[in-house]
């Protein structure tokens, strides 16, 4: 999670909300990093995870991700939360809770529903203050 | 959403899920046409929608596309509801229900949740005998 806090620095850094996500392979080797990227890239999809999770599958030449982990510094979006699922990852683990905007234990709860046909394993609240203040700071700023 | 059924079809041929998705500006003009790509690219998030709102994204220099018109041949994924949130769309017009995977009329309905900050105008079963039965050729090819 320090890694992707790091990466959410260096996004906050590029003018882009600061949220960043590292890929864990199944050896616990990292095998992607990045931070968001929709202002740089004019991209509405191109969030931290959205990015981290391409990434590696293009790396693997698969759409599927099977044993492999994501740490990502706020609550994914409905969006993420989704592509999470498609590429049927082991686990996540997130920092701050996202109450505007987040998809996983807010608002639509993307992982709840029989419809989602994958569900990784959850783990909210990994470096919530450091990733929270991070994000506080930048809109403080902002304002 | 002739032209994304087309879309489908030729998706279908390249042995993707058969999905196709038009984006139209605010004069009505097409500025965006692609299938279903995830097999081809390796891409999870390579859904019809998604890609040519990426296209129309980066033609325009803009994070969204306010004004601007989506026609799809299947009811969205929550994935593909929430970047159309993102993106700020005018209208949305699809074809079949997705009772198996949707987004918008079923599963999480991604457009009724207070933290959803943006939803288009919705207009559903547009083309979806045709959109539908194209569906169920495909997978039954398959079977």
């Amino acid at each position: 999670m320090d890694v992707a806090l790091d990466a959410a620095r260096a996004a906050g850094e590029r003018g882009e909300v600061p949220v960043g996500a590292v890929l864990v392979d199944p050896d616990g080797k990292i095998i992607a990093v990045d931070g968001n990227r929709t202002v740089e890239t004019s991209d509405p999809s191109a969030h931290a995870e959205m990015l981290v999770i391409r990434q590696a599958c293009r790396q693997a030449g698969s759409e599927r991700l099977a044993g492999h982990d994501l740490y990502v510094t706020l609550e994914p979006c409905p969006m993420c939360a989704a592509v999470i699922s498609n590429a049927r990852m082991r686990r996540l683990y997130f920092g701050a809770l996202d109450l505007k905007s987040g998809g996983i234990e807010t608002g639509p709860r993307i992982f709840t529903h029989p419809t989602c046909h994958h569900a990784p394993e959850v783990y909210g609240g990994i470096g919530e203050v450091e990733a929270a203040d991070l994000l506080k700071s930048f809109f403080a700023a902002r304002r």
